[in-house]
């Protein structure tokens, strides 16, 4: 790990803690969203809420793993490598989890067909793992052709999920009242745009960008990916499902009224 | 950071813990009271419930960074800074995220129409996100005319946001009847009153009053903003909507006498 001035620590330092902050509120929101929309669309909350509340558990670890990194010598002298490295394969395992829960939660908000949907899901599943697992030898790699001859492995699963996905929310749009279409597109141009930081923070370490900037660049990268791709991203999926129960004319019960009549 | 007596660092810090404690309450009762009031009610308590939430976190992290910026030298001696800065980053972190909420919360009890509430939430959001990215460097840094720049330029969205939101108060006021009437304008006050801690405390720190006295005096002045601005705002969002509950016939299922029947 290199060394790091005091600005850049505290730069990584605190977008992990806001992070750890987004991803424990939106775990609260999404449990408790699920009476806003109709019975069928609660399982993609509940999904939602698995997400965030894993990558709540996995930023509050990697605080912990940041901050025994770095030993403070001063606010001019900044940050020193304790030596202790600071450990990757969390995000690995979050994502390793949290990845194929995406896609569960996108699948069922849209309710495709049975058949159709468990189908699909399989096969985005198989390739998220695929992608995964092929990229962590390229990023704990010292090597620059091993890092590039994984990312480039990588690559191919990626390129294939959002080859699905896109083709999927362009079809789901066909037929869908106004209101769901737009949040539908808005989905598609948040997937497309979140999951490209991955392979961008992933090439900062490819090119020898690891000096100290290099370092805070690729986990400040990697968190505002992880923020908007799970907790922004379950927004929308309740937007959606929002917009669909609202669409099927369910309302939440009133209770209430009912003990009067 | 500026050495402290006994008392003055004792001050601060049980200020921090009274927040924690009050913070984490208020979340369980929000997430509790969403029973006693209509359905169409129950977002901007849950929205509550995840401001008092964050801000708990944020207050639980500002006590840790407190005591490591100080080391005890005795009941006389009082407390030496230890050299590692107290984190001020937490405090506009949790900003970012709980002032949009907290304007959220009061919309969602306003129950404006759909297009209406949508418009005026985005422009206040905007603006609260521009008041405290333009706080922030002035709050850092050690030259008083940068942080005097700031703080009038964090000024102007500053009173858009008060300018709108006390407008529309004023003006959800009419048509309501005697109860919600009364809410209404002393959340109003509260808002007017509350908000000008901030900047009050803000000045603490350009005013030179950054001694002892003016450290615990920004950190005390804050506290007291944030549980009024968070918690006790929130009890008044609650009263609100269980006020328009009532007005509009709603009451809680009574499942027990339901069952004697």
């Amino acid at each position: 790990m290199p060394d790091l001035s005091f600005g850049q620590y505290e730069l990584a330092y605190n977008m992990f803690s806001f992070t750890v902050a987004t991803m424990f509120a939106s775990f609260v929101f999404f449990i408790l969203a699920r009476q806003q929309v109709a019975p069928k669309y609660r399982p993609a909350l509940v999904v939602s809420a698995l997400v965030v509340g894993i990558a709540g558990y996995h930023y509050w670890r990697i605080l912990g793993s940041w901050t025994a990194a770095y030993e403070f010598l001063g606010v001019e002298e900044g940050f020193k490598a304790t030596g202790v490295p600071f450990n990757e394969a969390y995000r690995y395992v979050d994502w390793l989890l949290t990845v194929p829960l995406l896609l569960v939660e996108l699948v069922a908000v849209l309710s495709l067909p049975k058949d159709k949907g468990n189908g699909m899901l399989t096969r985005l599943i198989i390739a998220a793992a695929a992608m995964i697992a092929l990229g962590y030898p390229g990023e704990t790699s010292d090597n620059q052709s091993t890092q590039m001859i994984f990312f480039v492995l990588s690559c191919i699963p990626f390129a294939y999920i959002l080859w699905v996905l896109v083709g999927e929310l362009s079809k789901a749009v066909e037929g869908m009242n106004g209101e769901v279409q737009n949040l539908l597109s808005k989905t598609r141009t948040i997937i497309l745009i979140t999951w490209m930081f991955y392979p961008i923070a992933y090439l900062f370490n490819v090119f020898e960008l690891s000096g100290a900037m290099g370092e805070v660049g690729v986990q400040v990268g990697y968190t505002i990916a992880d923020v908007t791709a799970k907790a922004f991203y379950g927004v929308f999926i309740y937007f959606i499902a929002k917009a669909k129960s609202d669409a099927e004319g369910w309302a939440p019960a009133e209770a209430g009224k009912a003990a009067h009549a």
